[in-house]
């Protein structure tokens, strides 16, 4: 099957799959085969993510129908256990984060370097894609990166939802003396913090409405937290930015009060970068506003190419992400971690599943 | 008054002035004094752009409200007729286009280039500022531009809204190869599509309901014209791409419709300049597509760094702008060529003043 | 062997091959296989260029050594003869240009937009990889981008060095409005010029010692030509830019005294593209001009994403590239051709060879 | 003179003055008068730069002469103590940080936003105009940006060297996941340091000679110091970065072989700043490598809009910049500061001048 392997590989392994809205089973299955260019990965941490929850509670996001069987989680992180005959890079027992999407390489998108664009994708975790709440799976080396042992593979999955962070961060030239507001402190909220702080973004105004959630990006390093259901976000972010307005603002909550607010929050010539997917197609924005004061809105759509940045930022230590993790759960209970990530918002920010126990 | 003048100058001038909506008068007023680094300038030829006709029929746009007559004209293009004991750059009989919009140069947004976005601009026609529907006016010289005598004062004027064309192809990063779709051929839609072609686009599809401007676009260099009246626009940029939509599109009528179909048009990554100012604030866009496909969008507000690359474009002879010119009139009659430009949208492409005489 | 294929496919086919440096032979060998993301091409023009005429006289070209004999050529176009089963872009008798260097699309470089960058690239014609002088190719579908029948098979051939001249105007962002200088009319010189012109330049000043060139580059759109035989290039571009200097400058000529010159008729704030490769590896630079001035300088190698971009210029027939081609050649007389571009640099600006005969 | 100013002003003012070279000499001068748009600053500290040392110890640098006596000194920081009439960003008492070149606004270069190209600069100690070795100096207010009560005011001094710094960052792209090499860690080298991990670069190596430099530089965060004196530069880069190269290289030290060492340590596609001035014109770069590598090379020259940012990240305390102030003289000791500087390379970092005593 491969090279090079790490010795007594089990024949099986077990994962938690979703048979239906709202009902996910752990099952065992062959131990997934590599192609010459990929590797085995023994997954040791995989996130649950927002598109997770949507999947288990609703089976379908806008055009992506779970329609058969699937595994979800694609925040994940482990340890190479075989490598394919032409997968050079990497040696069993390698500590790695996994790139969830593996892209073609050959269409306009991934050529331009817009690889996230990339029509042929295969997306951990997105219909008919399984995705890594299981013990092993097959990956292409090149969506593997390797991290230090000073990072926990809990820590290095958190790199999936910093990318977007640092995506959106890129999208919008974050750099020193930027002035940003964040709408919306959930995990992709609070890693675009650590995004900003990463860029050199010191003045950083967030907005939410619970309270776990401010105070963890307080820890992060923001510098203010607005909790909607107090104050006025439109009317403090221009307090405390002197009347000006930001110079740069995200959106991540798919809200639409949230973006309307985001942009009107802009100094001329500002920035939005649009992470969060609201609900429904129509949103009214303000155009003059747009055309006025010659506002950029950007669309984030994932990453390409921040892998690297994120882990030697995430390895330096300056921000510490393993707080936001308040929930831990075996494969086994791994419905349990997706029904909690659902119903507890006041309490829980970052719900992990460790396939092969926890540490 | 100055170091250097055209001999005879004459003591008063006249000009044509809005005293109220719908009421535009001829009066003698003194010829205007300069300031040390100023030019007076003799005007040739002025365009009536839409922002003088809105100011003529409602007396405001948006927060900019008539509150004293006022002179209306900032297309235009003259000959330098003295100039004040600083200005250097230009001597009496140099032929000029004039830049309408003098900037500090001192704030954060004139410091970073962007000087479109200064908060102190003082821009010809825009209450309360006197525009140049008068014999002379007076202007700092670093905002006027040498022209060759193969430019006609006409077609000089006319390197005001192709800024607005050239700004907005510059904020999409239009180059050859890219395709483009522009929404609305009025004057500004049309000097955009010679903006795309002289970036070296080839590929514009253009959109409209009035004949006489889809077939401008088409002795412009458009490849396309979509008359909406006859076919859907977005079906038809669809099919005009072979499914794939466009790269780059622009919204130039300040229809909340042409805007959400500007929008749809666009393939992933596409990008879309709002160039027109739609009458209400609220616009419903579709924000999912903006996400998803990771949309630019740029608002355009007048322009900036473009006087010397239009006008060495025009220069070149390769876009026959003086066809746009559809109606000629003298000083004296002002009030009826706005009233022409607001009345004819059927007829008339560019409408013309000329202060100091039709050649 | 494939899916789809011509009727009639002979078994085997002609090359020339390059066995020892000046001796080039006609051979037979077998048909090409292509893999199954691969299509068969049947090769109908092929520019030699001025590396074939550098391995051809010297037998390599910097680290790249010939070892083994070599087939030559890489500017090339065709016809798609067979689509392997996964190849399905293209469908026999398709014409196309063949972009020449196939990369990984999995190395930081490739997923980064720059593919160009690309360590594991195979690029026809670079040992050990064989080039385009023989009657089929086989290549990878992505490499390859259909022409219209408008676009003669020579002209497409003629893609190649057109891309990077649109690399090296893209690297220095030419636009309307902006100054050029181009040091030295080759044919990457002459279709540089080309370049800047789809770029919307116009003020294009070339430089070359062969009047040849010089004409060529007049009539392909260069607004001033200096033979540097008679007079000093710097001054003269000077002069030509009433004292300024350009905004931008190329040096395509490999030439040391090119370069210098190249950079000091720059403008303060101005872009130098590097293209040619001088003979020597340490070159005088003024280095206090860059720092003082904030020069920009790019290296300039081969191209990336500028085929679509190219075809589309060159099929809107606004440069008459075909009239660059000089000489022609069957594959039989390719040593003849080699030859001749090595000797007569006073008469010949293209050679091409066609392997399926002239047409 | 002025419509505010501090209480009890003095007549006269104190300055340190360059008679010819190498003889300083304190001087009493009428207390300057201010123009409408500008600030009368009582300067607090004063850093003593190398192009001060270099006019001290030459009489000029380049083509700028020292032909009058000058006051030399421009990083510099103090408070207001009047305000002209139309200056209306700031009161009396207001502790301010000063750019010290003045630039016109309304040539090419400040309308696109590259002030610092101004061909009309007034450029503090700069002949033929006189710097801030003084107690009071008239600033227009536009170049003067307001300091928190954290920041001290010789730390303010030091955001002009750190600004080179900036500007250097800005123009390599610098970002988080970066791999940079400084060569040279006099104080703009260190500054530069400063400026790169502002910009989220971790992996920061340094090269000097003098030991106490690069101590200081791995105390502002540097990864790794490489004494140039014991270590191979070049070598020891490829060694630290596993052979690859680094992303982005500095030189400050206008040293040509650290210059070639910069541009040889890069990877494929890497960028280099030129921050220093060599003392000689022509210096040999190795061309090939440039093309072949698509290097970028970006000329720095001074610094333009990075003021705020650098205000913003100094106050952060992240970077202990004061640590680099290892000798302080009052304002009738300036001669011994620039003796100072000029001779204890080894033993000095920054030499400071407090013109109203040190605090």
């Amino acid at each position: 099957m491969s090279v090079q392997a790490l010795p007594g590989l089990p024949k099986t392994i077990r994962a938690a799959i979703l048979n239906r809205p709202m009902e996910v089973e752990t099952i065992e299955l062959p131990m997934p085969e590599i192609g010459p260019d990929e590797v085995l990965v023994k997954v040791m941490a995989v996130g649950v993510c927002g598109s997770d929850v949507h999947y288990y509670e609703h089976g379908r996001i806008g055009p992506y129908v779970v329609e058969a069987p699937l595994i979800l989680g694609h925040e994940c992180a482990g340890i190479v256990a075989a490598a394919g005959e032409k997968a050079t890079r990497f040696r069993p027992g390698d500590r790695v984060a996994i790139e969830p999407g593996v892209v073609c390489g050959r269409c306009d998108a991934c050529k331009s370097g817009r690889y996230n664009l990339c029509p042929s994708v295969k997306f951990l975790a997105t219909p008919p894609v399984h995705g890594a709440f299981a013990q092993y799976i097959a990956m292409r080396e090149d969506f593997l990166f390797p991290i230090p042992d000073s990072l926990s593979f809990e820590e290095a999955a958190m790199n999936e939802p910093f990318s977007v962070g640092i995506h959106a961060a890129k999208r919008a030239g974050l750099q020193p003396g930027t002035t940003l507001a964040v709408m919306g402190m959930g995990p992709v909220g609070l890693m675009a913090v650590v995004a900003a702080k990463a860029f050199g973004v010191a003045e950083i105004i967030v907005a939410d409405l619970e309270p776990i959630r401010l105070e963890a990006a307080l820890r992060l390093g923001a510098a203010h937290a607005i909790n909607i259901r107090e104050r006025d976000p439109l009317a403090e972010i221009k307090r405390l930015t002197g009347g000006a307005g930001v110079d740069a603002a995200f959106e991540t909550a798919g809200n639409p009060k949230a973006l309307q607010t985001a942009l009107l929050s802009l100094k001329r010539g500002g920035k939005l970068s649009i992470v969060g997917l609201p609900p429904q197609d129509g949103i009214e924005l303000n155009v003059p506003f747009i055309a006025d004061n010659e506002v950029d809105i950007y669309g984030v759509f994932r990453y390409a190419n921040t892998y690297p940045q994120g882990i030697a930022f995430l390895s330096s230590g300056i921000a510490d992400v393993a707080s936001l993790i308040t929930d831990r759960y075996p494969l086994e209970k791994a419905g349990e971690a997706l029904e909690r990530a659902r119903t507890n918002k006041s309490g829980s920010l970052k719900v992990m599943v460790y396939p092969n126990g926890i540490e």
